[in-house]
């Protein structure tokens, strides 16, 4: 990743100021990767970053001290040795802070137990970051249209290689190591063939694609630490009228849902527009998730767009929209965009056409 | 995977009971699998699985229900659609017990606080799980041991295309490839060419093959849930004086992890006995990182072999040891290998030869 805008750090200790935080300890992958374009590789060993009035730190295991050196020069570099397992280091680092935000959705209880052992109160701040990282600025932008970009390209092979007899594994392998070639610095092809797609979540096997399939083919890769995420479908040979109603409901919900994306609209509304229009067709299959979330350093952020989702879309929000309909034995019609939050309507991040392919 | 062996049930019950816990709640996808044969794919949304005397359950999206047909019969099915985050599902699966067991190095603080506010009070019992984990069935050690088989196929290849000029982001991509179409549901070759070897946690990138590079290629892959992790190197072309001296070093020093794997021994001693040889010729490089660590169901599990683990092993715990050194400029060389804890010696999984290959 490039240079990281400093300002990252004046604007959560702003707003962490703000909430009577005395400090702010930032733990996930991707929120270290916004405030020093290190993306760490997370494992048993602790990563972490202090941010606090006085003085804020990057503090990583001593293997990976090579890696912050692009880091933002005011943040302290702390490293710690295979004897440690890096708590003592941080709770040095938060001394005389008393009440210390935190990833609520990251960091693991036996680290906030032992930080409340250490006398720190602790204090949900995931929102606090998040609401920094969810409005992108335009270099964010940029690097999901370019991700995006990866992913479309991968689409278009992936549907040059459909041909009836390829193994649906295999196909998957296949694409995964496309997109890795290119740069990603992680892949997830799903491209299911016939019945598997009537999973959302199925996992690529041994099927071989046969003439009268569905396929739905949803990629997403990760390229200079964002992510770009679609999903397009294809029939192998004419498609069925089933193929061809859902097809249609699905794209019908999309355009719904694109159109309800709209700054202070809520999570829960852009959902209800795609769901209302994918409900009322059970005949074609069931709605099995939500509209989307949104997308960035993550695959996948907050917010959710799903029903229990309350609160207002902020402008330059990047979301995945992927409104579907799934039919038990039969197959799946999904339709995914990235779309990037505007007044006047969604900027749509790839320029795919929206049409159900045929193939073979 | 195949089906799930029901005692694990009354086993974690009964180690549970013994420290006093009313019901244990685990949230890791790998314990999750180990009791239920089910891999959740864990985003945003909660899976669970709760063991209690009286009834025990397991907890999903309503998306994921109908991957949980194969768990053992007496686990309840409980899922939850959309418009829930799981939590008042798990509450209620919870209700009437007051001490709760849990994973407290996967639980996240957001579900710890919340289980907290629902009256419940929790208590770490991630080694009650992780001490059933630890020591491996006959069929997991198959399991192992046919993952390092399918990573022992995946070097074989690598090292047939190391060849000058190949690209480094391009052959791991390859060999990811070939690892995922062979069945892998996850790979991660790390094949790093010349001085980038000398970080063990670089990144591929552009870097093409050159005459004279050291390579140091590392495999892991998960195949039907169990993975394994091995690592060999190559010269192109004969090794240097670097090459061959360090080669012997890292040799003798797993020769040693090896021996001082024994049933009863300290993780820490495993590290000592090849700390000690590795540290002992810092002209040739630094040593930084441990021996090792267990690995099953996750790639790295506890126990590490570390300075800092003092627990004793236990027997048919499946580790893999790696120990190696690093010249910054120069390269790196580790040799890993993956070994049953056995009273009488470590058990091999793997049979590729212990030699520094030269290709090119």
């Amino acid at each position: 990743m490039s240079e990281i805008d400093e300002l990252r750090l004046d604007r959560l200790l702003e707003r962490a100021t703000a909430i009577n935080l005395d400090a702010v300890l930032i733990t996930s992958d991707e929120s270290i990767a916004y405030l020093t374009g290190f993306k760490p590789m997370q494992l048993e060993r602790f990563f972490g970053v202090v941010v606090r009035p006085d003085r804020s730190s990057v503090i990583v295991p001593a293997l990976d001290r090579g890696q912050i050196d692009d880091a933002p020069e005011r943040l302290d570099r702390v490293s710690y040795g295979a004897e440690s397992d890096g708590i003592p280091e941080l709770a040095a680092e938060l001394a005389g802070a008393r009440t210390v935000g935190v990833e609520e959705d990251h960091l693991i209880y036996a680290r906030a137990r032992a930080l409340a052992e250490h006398g720190f109160e602790l204090a949900p701040a995931g929102a606090v970051v998040m609401g920094l990282r969810v409005q992108k600025d335009d270099a964010e932008i940029e690097r999901i249209r370019a991700a995006c970009e990866l992913v479309q390209e991968g689409l278009r092979r992936a549907f040059e290689w459909l041909t009836p007899g390829v193994v649906e594994r295999v196909l998957n392998a296949r694409v995964e190591a496309l997109l890795r070639e290119q740069g990603a610095s992680a892949a997830h092809p799903l491209i299911l063939f016939g019945e598997n797609a009537a999973n959302p979540h199925g996992d690529p096997g041994l099927r071989e694609l046969r003439r009268g399939d569905v396929v739905c083919a949803d990629l997403s890769a990760c390229l200079d630490g964002y992510w770009g995420d679609l999903t397009r479908c294809a029939t192998v040979g004419p498609a069925s009228d089933w193929a061809t109603s859902t097809w249609q409901v699905v794209l019908d919900a999309q355009r719904a849902a694109n159109a309800a994306a709209q700054p202070g609209a809520l999570g829960r509304d852009v959902d209800a527009a795609q769901r209302r229009i994918v409900e009322a067709a059970p005949e074609l299959g069931a709605c099995l998730h939500g509209a989307g979330h949104a997308i960035g350093l993550s695959i996948h952020e907050p917010p959710f767009l799903v029903p229990r989702w309350n609160e207002p879309l902020a402008e330059a929000t990047v979301l995945t929209i992927e409104p579907g309909l799934y039919k038990a034995g039969v197959g799946g019609i999904r339709l995914e965009d990235d779309v990037v939050v505007r007044p006047g309507g969604p900027d749509i991040l790839s320029n795919l056409p929206l049409e159900l392919t045929e193939v073979g």
